[in-house]
């Protein structure tokens, strides 16, 4: 015998998973509810369906169609929302530009992607000169802007988007097609050299979309993400489609705003007024966020925020939680779409440990913690390896890029490239980055456990440790630090702070730090990550003459 | 241009939708969550998975393979789950034999199916024997007990279930395999003649649980179904898979409770002991229950039952809130896998209006009310059409017969069969089945909104209205009646109460009775559905002799 396949009737529909069926259900059950721009745009999803048939025929006019990569340069906002379906329907690919590259990689990204139509916000538009000539393949130029300010359009454009929509026609044909077909691209962030195109197909949203959705069931203590909520993206919409968050709120036919440029103040006037209840972002936005609240005295509680980008530090955690936010930690990167874990209060375990481990698996995510040869490690929660993933929305390559792609797959699971333990319940620890992980004495040591110790120390606003060559460890740690103002960090109150948790057993003795740095600032990535590269590399040079342990 | 394809890295996991993949998050997030069959068998979800191995490798080495068609005849327990799992991961089809039909219909559907494999309760063994001669293609038996009562096991049995599985190997190598394979096939019911057969693939079974997850939002007021939940089915298994809900539960990774054999006081008992929350239901068995906690005092405060199968009356609705249940409505069929709709409360809506209607589409699903010319009728509450969808989940034709396949799927949406209205919100309220409809004087009669009025009347305990062939109105409404003990149930009694709602403006004038029949008992098809087809076709020979409007 082999696979029985159905019969079909000549008229049965063939449902493809296309980012336009995501609309189905909700034109039914929300069609009233309200997409908000900051205070100056107030649309309802009856109108927003509207508005795609109007992007999608002005796009088609400047030569759109299936396999056009439109790419879009522009803040968090209701036209981006727009891009994110009207381009896809149409069988044409969304390039989200990470507008924080430096002007050459931006243009190398537009050119690799074979960009052919740009969407442009006027606050862009010195960028877009600092690229100087553009690849001959870019043929059609859309201004973005919240106002007419009488400033003219650029010439070479065609227009700017609000008055172009409102010439076109609402309605508009889309089709239905294979949904394999690419949807969305976008570049990594290059932490590790030159930017890599990751690319995901209309299936693989689809199905990231539903899984999203899976893990809100009603845990005691934890709140779900639902109609009742009220959006509003903190994760820059360039950036793995905002989490792919906007695509889940969409579906669920949530009240979704949009805040523009990220401003603390607006950021919090917008929750205020509009009752954002449910957000996502980096640690960094969350501190932000917090630290303006603390000037203007704003209430927070109730907000659920999911962290996720970096490690969470339990002392950022517990000022949100002392404001009364909802925080809870979700894992995951660019080539993953990009959920793969969500953090959940578990029974019996503190609300702290729990909520700050990376959490479970969402539905249809496979993982695997592995040693070098691929073999599982033990789920200790303290063994470590390399955390290995299976999900159906996982990128399947880079783009142009066959030897990356091929150690990014290698064994047939995709490698995260991150350290992580699990425990006997299924509770992940991301421990590190891979390239991050510090070598010494024969043993792992993992630089974010000791910078979370470290940022408990008096005077420390920021630190990173590094992993420094050494001749005969191999590597140890150095910290580098930002001081709070005024005052002062030494290696050796550093050291007397890890030398207490060495000696409750939670570091090893490896731990102990070579020196302290005290630096101006941290550099950072285009997505606000401390570039570790950098740091090691400035500090390799001078590594031979470290100190002894 | 034409679509866009991307790369693939020669290794990456090329992930398909089968059912497998559900268990893959989690055997990592609930391992030890329970699986639990009345009083007698505990399992947890580890060795449930140890489990599925084992019966892989009895089936395997009782012939199966990809493709075979291996028959189920069980109560609801855990031995069904585990096959609603291991057949169709092996690549073989599940087949949930409907044991309510009479003995020649479960052999023609035993035989239309293909049958290879039977697994039977000892229970069924005289409906079994009832069959005669089977198809020779059956070649494999293998029994389902609860204890070895010390009763032989029938000559060409391979033996007991549990004694099987016991001494198979627990590894299992489940295959990857391609996602439009058939998973499980089943008949329905028959209501409208002899049992059809639809298939479901695993593709379909899949997304069908992602989007069961999907309407679960916390919209104020309404619970959600998630992991602190403990979830009873009240569906039979051979029903629709029970409704899909065991694929959502154990993706979910909830304690499941399997009840065996539906009897009102062990589903109390398992609802006490073992602390259900969640369970979906027919009317019929929602008003067993409520019966039997009367009798018992039990207490139903906060389990949450999804209702669906038949109209819910708002005396059963109101009878169960009065017990403190919560009580949603879910919409769908057999062909549709089967969740369309569920029902929730609405801001400004009144509680029973909101949660009586069908509430709205879940993710994925559309669905439009339309004439018999195709187009949709206004989303105005009270203009009826029939009820067309689309959804990834629908099944593409029935197996054999390609004639009501065409009907099923004509003009590329699959007819319901349900005359349905929409509000401007969405609302979805089902109003009769296309064939139950009376069509009097020109107008359509709502034969389930005459029902509902006629449950208030004294002395009725059940009833049926029906249309009968009337020469000058086209149909006239008829009331079939069971009649409380004791108690008698006129015309005239009937129709006083009719003309108050007519007198309301809530029924058409035509909604008068031209009789009421006291019956026995309503016949009812094996899933317990009124048999309205008998009632029509007994009362349509005397229709000629009808009296006057």
């Amino acid at each position: 015998m082999s696979l029985r396949f159905a019969e079909r009737a000549p008229d049965a529909h063939g449902h493809q998973l296309l980012i336009g069926r995501l609309l189905d259900s909700v034109l039914q059950t929300a069609p009233d509810q309200e997409i908000v721009y900051r205070d100056r745009v107030r649309l309802t999803y009856r109108s927003f369906h509207d508005r795609l048939g109007r992007l999608a025929n002005t796009l088609g006019a400047a030569g759109a169609g299936e396999g056009t990569v439109v790419a879009v340069m522009d803040w968090d906002s209701h036209r981006y929302l727009e891009c994110y379906f009207a381009v896809p329907m149409m069988g044409a690919v969304i390039q989200t530009v990470n507008v924080r590259l430096p002007p050459a990689q931006v243009l190398d990204t537009l050119d690799r992607a074979e960009a052919e139509i740009l969407l442009v916000h006027r606050d862009f538009l010195p960028l877009l000169a600092a690229m100087g000539p553009l690849p001959e393949r870019v043929r059609a130029f859309v201004l973005l802007e919240d106002e007419r300010t009488g400033a003219p359009i650029p010439s070479g454009f065609l227009g700017e988007y609000e008055a172009l929509l409102a010439k076109a026609a609402p309605e508009h044909a889309f089709g239905e097609f294979d949904e394999n077909a690419i949807a969305t691209t976008f570049f990594t962030s290059g932490t590790t050299g030159r930017p890599k195109a990751v690319q995901f197909s209309h299936r693989q949203i689809v199905l990231h979309t539903l899984a999203a959705l899976g893990p809100w069931g009603n845990s005691p203590g934890t709140r779900t993400f639902g109609i009742a909520d009220v959006y509003m993206p903190l994760t820059p919409m360039f950036h793995v489609h905002a989490w792919g968050m906007p695509y889940v709120a969409t579906l669920l036919g949530v009240k979704q705003v949009y805040p523009g440029r990220y401003e603390p103040d607006t950021i919090l006037k917008l929750h205020q007024t509009e009752g954002v209840t449910f957000s996502h972002c980096v640690p960094t936005v969350l501190g932000m966020v917090l630290e303006a609240a603390a000037r203007s005295g704003a209430d927070l509680a109730g907000w659920l925020m999911v962290i996720g980008g970096a490690p969470l530090p339990p002392t950022l955690f517990r000022a949100g939680r002392a404001k009364g936010m909802e925080l809870v930690v979700g894992y995951g990167m660019s080539e993953t779409a990009p959920t793969l874990t969500i953090s959940r209060p578990l029974p019996g375990v503190a609300e702290e440990t729990a909520l700050l481990s990376a959490g479970m698996p969402v539905p249809l995510v496979a993982l695997r913690v592995v040693d070098e040869h691929g073999q599982t490690v033990p789920a200790d929660d303290s063994t470590r390896g390399e955390l290995v993933v299976r999900a159906p929305w996982l990128t399947q390559a880079y783009a142009g890029d066959a030897a990356a792609s091929e150690a990014l797959w290698r064994g047939g699971w995709l490698h995260t490239g991150d350290v992580a333990t699990q425990d006997r319940f299924g509770t992940l620890r991301i421990r590190d980055r891979l390239r991050d992980v510090i070598k010494s004495g024969g043993e792992w040591l993992c630089s974010t456990s000791i910078e979370h110790v470290l940022l408990e120390l008096d005077g420390v606003a920021e630190v990173a440790v590094v992993g420094v060559p050494h001749p005969r460890w191999g590597e140890r740690p150095v910290a580098v630090v930002v001081a709070k103002p005024g005052l002062s960090v030494s290696t050796e109150a550093a050291n007397a702070l890890l030398d207490q948790e060495i000696a409750a057993g939670r570091l090893s003795r490896y731990a102990r730090l070579d020196r302290v740095d005290v630096v101006e600032a941290l550099p950072r990535t285009s997505v606000g990550k401390i570039d570790k590269k950098l740091l090691r590399a400035a500090r390799a040079a001078t590594a031979e003459t470290a100190a002894s342990v």
